[in-house]
């Protein structure tokens, strides 16, 4: 996978009934709402609140996603999603997941999200983002 | 349950894997997603577009679901999503549900929605709707 | 509603993109995962492990569901789902909710939610619990 | 991607309030419930019942995801789903789709899934399948 991340944010999941399937464990599609939760708690946890970058018409599509599924988590089971950004490079985001067993520390899946800043009415990417955000941006990879 | 419906719409679903849950069988919570596709495509089987109404500022938010199961569905099952319309009380639109197992015939499960009209900004409750979507409900009313 | 409940469980939720719809807000279906989220949190506080009764063959499928929506929440905005047991009436499990704005403290979502035993291999209603799981619910109640 | 395919499964999809987000669009893990959908659609048009592989203890979990995300899909708009399955390689399925917006013909998400066939207890994968999965898995290539 990458480097080791100077700074991985821990966002503890449960797994309830509705997250699995058939099986008896998480669905493969469950993983990307956790992945999604873990990233919006990394930004709040950073200051940047994403629902005010929406209302003020920035929005931060995901334009890749990959996942590679190692281990199930069976329902009752608590999970440890493990996030961090990549070094910048433009204006994409690069997340890296590392979801794991709380229980046994093993890696059960491996993600990886990219977003890019896009005008919420025309979808449009933007080359650069309104002064305000752009901050919460440096801020973000100052950490 | 209600009278016999005059005019009762047809909604069949596949049991798909995403649709379960531990049990094998389709989680309760399914259920909802089902019942507005059917909801929707009945719309649109009688010429109305939901997203037009969206787009033009109304939106229909559910004030009211009940659900009673009977009999569970298994993954690979076929299903019958059978839904109509209660004849008018004022600006609500009131739906009943009865959803069978296609291969047997038999209700799994019944349930309720009631909607209402809302003004999409403030999410207000409209006491009367703009003309082009109350012939909208005429024509639905008068099927 | 009902009386007030002599022990309330809080369970609080924040509303992620995944939660809502185009509307902006969370989609109707949304409450009945996290229902069930603060449900069996509220028996993993009780010392009752849902997975286990599953792993020993006894499953509590929703039989029942009344959800009546009375305020939106929006993207980015904290709810407490509020839960308790109602007293006991059979072998039936009867929970009530109060979905909370927590920064208003204003009541978004009332809903009801009614379980049974069944074997989880025949699908049948059991009318006993094996001694274990009685004591659990026992202890549930008395409490 | 990848060359032309000899055999293109299209699996047709209208986009409901349900499968959208805050910003009026597809929410972009709904594409992997669809993409399971019209995968299990595919093996059913070759006479491949999925349900009927789990019942006998062979499951067929995804063990890689990816998503290209290229335009986006809005509420009440029709999309078409095409998948086609990869030249065999050893036991793992090589699934590639192309989501595209039915109005206009344009490819919306690009997408590789990756599945292998496991014991459904052990969840370890099977080297060999049993001999009426291995000729179902020979009539799919065949055609």
């Amino acid at each position: 996978m990458t480097a080791v991340p100077k700074s991985v944010f821990e966002y503890p999941v449960h797994v309830y009934p509705h997250h699995t399937d058939y099986a008896g464990i998480v669905w493969h599609g469950t993983y990307v709402a956790w992945m999604e939760e873990a990233r919006v708690a990394f930004l709040r946890a950073h200051g940047l609140n994403f629902a005010h970058w929406v209302i003020a018409g920035v929005d931060l599509p995901v334009v890749e996603l990959t996942l590679r599924y190692r281990q199930s988590l069976g329902m009752g089971m608590d999970a440890m999603v493990r996030a961090w950004l990549e070094p910048r490079r433009g204006v994409r985001l690069v997340w890296q997941y590392d979801i794991q067993n709380q229980a046994t520390g093993e890696t059960c899946v491996l993600g990886t999200v990219v977003l890019a800043p896009v005008d919420r009415q025309t979808r449009r990417v933007l080359r650069r983002l309104p002064a305000e955000f752009q901050q919460d941006l440096d801020r973000l990879y100052a950490e």
